[in-house]
């Protein structure tokens, strides 16, 4: 069994729930040829997420958007870490609800992804900036 | 370290929180020589999840599934991704809610649960059909 | 690749967020000439969780308790499983919000978490007791 692991930085998105299955593809090219395996998608930081939802409609992830911010409300009253603006802390409640690390299986060199299936990143802070991500991935 | 991989199609549950520890355990028989190791359930689907919860009191996956009605109501004016039904936008933020993966170590062959866990599959979905899992393991 | 698995026990802690980053470092001691790999961090458990947030304002910690209190109240009547007291049933839930299992990359042999990344043991019950983890890596 081997193991492949690579660093991956994301252009800085704007708030909101995006599409990135194409850029993670393209750090698997080097393990093409495994026959089987597993691949982790880790996101180094703590105000924007990953998960795995729809492919195809935009609607859907602007549904994910309208969701998050009425379940995690900005400014509440009762919030006592707020210096870095009112995105900060719900940014970070909404990152542990998605979590930080994908995990998807590899079969022919290829992620398994159902047909419905693609990798959001989830970008929770107003201005978020680049973000790093760690790809490891082991297989034969 | 030996790598196994098995797809697993199970049956077209209902609505709700199910349990399917021993639908897995079957699928990890091939394997119960390792030593320790892990497991990953993936499931192909964006409308159903996977989670790990009680596994002996029915009532507690009632209070699940009434949980998270509540939680990710159906019929928000807001929502945009209605075309498929009420019961499908918040399909699929539960199953975000919940994810797609499941990775449980392995110790002397079997999974390496706590005495009260079980492996759920989430079905959000009125009608979802059958599920296609994707099961993993790594070990020795 | 190696794989390296051990079990922990953590002391009781409160009902709250509370980091455990050392505690899952010096479990890794054995591992640190490993070049690159991952770590899973099991959590035996269904009433208490695992999660990756900041490391550094105790504030966001007592934010993420009020949060999850609002988010999953107490003594709603349409519980059925209520027979353990009042936080039972919240805790179960909170904790498949959170998840029982953290994978974490490792890099030059150690975990490879973001400057403001930590590990939180998640107490949802009053008095949850010691918590059992399963602590395993894979790795060269």
């Amino acid at each position: 069994m081997e193991l492949y692991q690579q660093q991956l930085t994301l252009r800085a998105f704007p708030r909101g729930f995006h599409l990135i299955t194409d850029e993670i593809n393209r750090c698997l090219s080097p393990i093409q040829h495994w026959n089987s395996g597993i691949c982790q998608v880790f996101i180094q930081h703590t105000s924007a997420s990953l998960t795995i939802n729809e492919n195809a409609d935009p609607t859907v992830r602007q549904d994910f958007e309208m969701y998050f911010n009425k379940a995690v409300p900005e400014n509440d009253p009762d919030y006592r870490h707020d210096d870095e603006g009112p995105d900060d802390m719900p940014a970070h409640i909404k990152a542990s609800l998605m979590g930080a690390s994908l995990i998807i299986p590899i079969r022919n060199g290829r992620l398994a992804l159902g047909t419905w299936q693609g990798i959001y990143l989830c970008e929770h802070r107003n201005r978020g900036g680049n973000r790093k991500l760690l790809i490891t991935a082991w297989g034969q």
